[in-house]
């Protein structure tokens, strides 16, 4: 294992998910156990719940969304894990990827063996003003919700400013979204699992079969650029430029490195984890990269002794298409400015020279904030094991990489992971 | 170093906190600095802030109670860290306890060698009823809150099952009432600095001034035996059986063990660490106990190597007085039924064989949730060094605990703290 600090290996033995989506009979307690049995699942060779030492759970917020806190202890009951030690970890759309960060540390400093690692959100059973006044609460309350912001806001600036400097155009922003969902229609676990062709095809018939006027988009771009179909949310952000409100839970089995094997016949090694903040937006000088994700990539991949080009496949935090953008410069897939062309040229597509978002990335798959980051991982680990079905990367990549980004970027959280063949 | 477990020793070498109670013109960013500049102070060869690795903040609800989440990355711009990794744990009242252990962590994996811990809550921009609406989103909201109950009457309930099954009485809870108001009138920062008998002589004083009849209370028994004075809350819990509503904040230092002794002339060592989860109150089926208090302090003596007989102080988490009872047995200070006989003997007083809380307590000293479990540490710091003043425990203990619940005891967080001459 190539970690130059942690005291020793960390191992990743099981993944699983419930759907991402609307679920109103739902809480996140059930949520939760359907991951985890569904993580159950997937350890080759079995594992004892006895066997499971401590519990981190990331969530956003609980108390917003279902008025309960404290989530962990409950989340660790409803699995009959009580009473090992559980611990809800909170940093925004970045609390998955900082409760992987916690467990890896746990097992790494010899506290723990085995750790069960949970990402949690209900977020529907609010209406949708309510919920995007809970999201701003992951910004700065003092010194930017009061001038108005609001997530699409702060993603708008950031795209604007990126469009202004480089270049780009709405085009990027498009394709973002068509290949997203391209990859999120082969996801069955997706929220929203349509191509937009698909949309287009069912919009016209229901046009039709209503004697309506049939609308005469011609593709996909045409269809993304009728303010009709795909309406501004904040300029220049539309619908389908945003991620949705979702339901959902993830799963993750860690272990120590030398335990791997007794639970896997496939385990992934973690072999390199970076984590870095920032001041929250408004405070910030450059808008067009996320100055927390580029030294939580480096500190990554100094760990992991790798580089970008290493990189088969990666889920980024595409909370917004201009996030992903933003996302494959800041990891270093692409030169700054370079992102919009990459993406419009189809470098980043599931079969191309970098596969981003194969999962259909939160766009498509769906947004539930505190469980997109370990949700991130359950992709990563279903492609590197050759287990993605329709939507598997070609090639059988073996090195796969987490981008879990916090707000708008005061906290950002990458994981290298690595299949040892 | 005694942890047989983790892969280095973690030691302590700078504890601060800001006053506990009610500063309107504060937010809870003003109270962390406030905390932070004070921990710097204690540092004694001095500490640059660019060795500081990390940060791990915690925090109850600064969703409820100042409309913020994502408060690590923010506290930790605030003092001037960003871009060090910053990350909120939250588990209720012990979220404190549980970010130290999280910092333990961190140090020991060999990932960080210097990290600052924070506690922060700002509970009083609220009004009194939304206060105790946002702690009981720490019990569980679909099963106990929907049944009326709050965090009075959880206690009360826990205090009510401790009286029948060993013949307490409220003499007890009073015994502890006193003696924590004695231990904060001397501590600087308490939030309710002053003794029971100054409070009689105060109001005894204001009635004659105002020419109203004086009161007749022979002594602090009679007072807090007096309903107009000390009304009921929830029986048998009185108002001064119950910790305040507060705001605060509290700061630590953790170093790798090998670094302690180029940051301080006299470090603390933590020597134990243990944390248990536990089911929701109602379905525990024993109130006169917290399980994963015995858990925690089990796996904290045994890492440690110590028995409860070692501790010689100890802050226990009093958010009635009640708790503080059950503390002291499930810490093993005391056998089961005891601890009642043992406050009113005096046993836990600052002089006596096992002193209990000399910093005042989460009674007298203040209790804003997230900040507690820190604060909890600072006095502890405090005592062990000999730096405690008046409220110094005589004979220099050398070896401190630190007893942190959240909730009713769905978390608790142990931890045990050694100087070495």
């Amino acid at each position: 294992m190539a970690n130059r600090k942690l005291g020793r290996g960390v191992a990743l033995v099981g993944a699983g998910m419930s759907g991402f989506g609307v679920f109103p009979r739902l809480s996140s307690r059930d949520l939760f156990v359907q991951a985890y049995l569904e993580m159950l699942g997937t350890v080759d060779k079995g594992i004892s719940p006895a066997d499971i030492e401590a519990v981190f759970i990331g969530n956003f917020s609980s108390e917003l969304f279902e008025g309960q806190g404290h989530t962990a202890p409950i989340m660790t009951e409803w699995v009959g894990l009580t009473p090992r030690p559980s611990t809800r970890i909170e940093n925004a759309c970045a609390s998955g990827g900082a409760a992987i960060r916690q467990a890896i540390l746990a097992i790494a400093s010899g506290m723990h063996d085995v750790v069960l690692v949970g990402g949690i959100e209900k977020m529907t059973s609010l209406p949708t003003e309510r919920v995007t006044d809970a999201l701003t609460t992951a910004g700065d309350v003092l010194y930017e919700i009061p001038a108005g912001f609001t997530f699409p806001g702060f993603y708008a600036a950031m795209a604007t400013a990126y469009m202004a400097r480089h270049g780009a155009s709405a085009e990027a922003l498009m394709q973002v979204t068509i290949k997203n969902h391209d990859n999120g229609s082969l996801n069955p676990k997706a929220q929203f699992g349509t191509r937009i062709s698909d949309i287009i095809a069912s919009k016209k018939a229901a046009a039709e079969q209503k004697g309506k006027p049939v609308p005469d988009w011609a593709d996909e771009r045409a269809f993304l650029s009728d303010e009709r179909a795909n309406p501004s949310i904040a300029w220049p952000l539309r619908l389908f430029d945003c991620s949705p409100i979702s339901d959902g839970s993830a799963a993750l089995l860690l272990v120590a490195e030398d335990r791997a094997k007794s639970y896997s016949a496939a385990p992934l090694y973690i072999t390199g984890s970076g984590q870095s903040s920032d001041a929250a937006l408004h405070s910030r000088s450059d808008f067009t990269s996320i100055g927390a994700a580029r030294r939580a990539a480096a500190e990554a991949y100094a760990m992991a002794g790798i580089t970008p080009s290493d990189v088969g496949v990666a889920e980024v935090h595409d909370c917004f298409t201009i996030a992903e953008i933003i996302a494959t410069e800041d990891l270093g897939f692409f030169e700054a400015g370079e992102g919009h062309k990459a993406v419009i040229e189809g470098c980043t597509r599931r079969d191309a020279v970098r596969p981003v978002n194969s999962s259909g990335g939160l766009k498509s798959k769906g947004h539930p904030v505190g469980a997109s980051g370990v949700g991130q991982v359950v992709e990563i680990w279903k492609q590197l094991r050759g287990e993605a079905g329709r939507r598997q990367v070609p090639g059988g990549p073996a090195l796969g990489l987490t981008h879990n980004v916090g707000g708008t970027g005061q906290t950002c959280v990458v994981h290298v992971f690595e299949r040892r063949s």
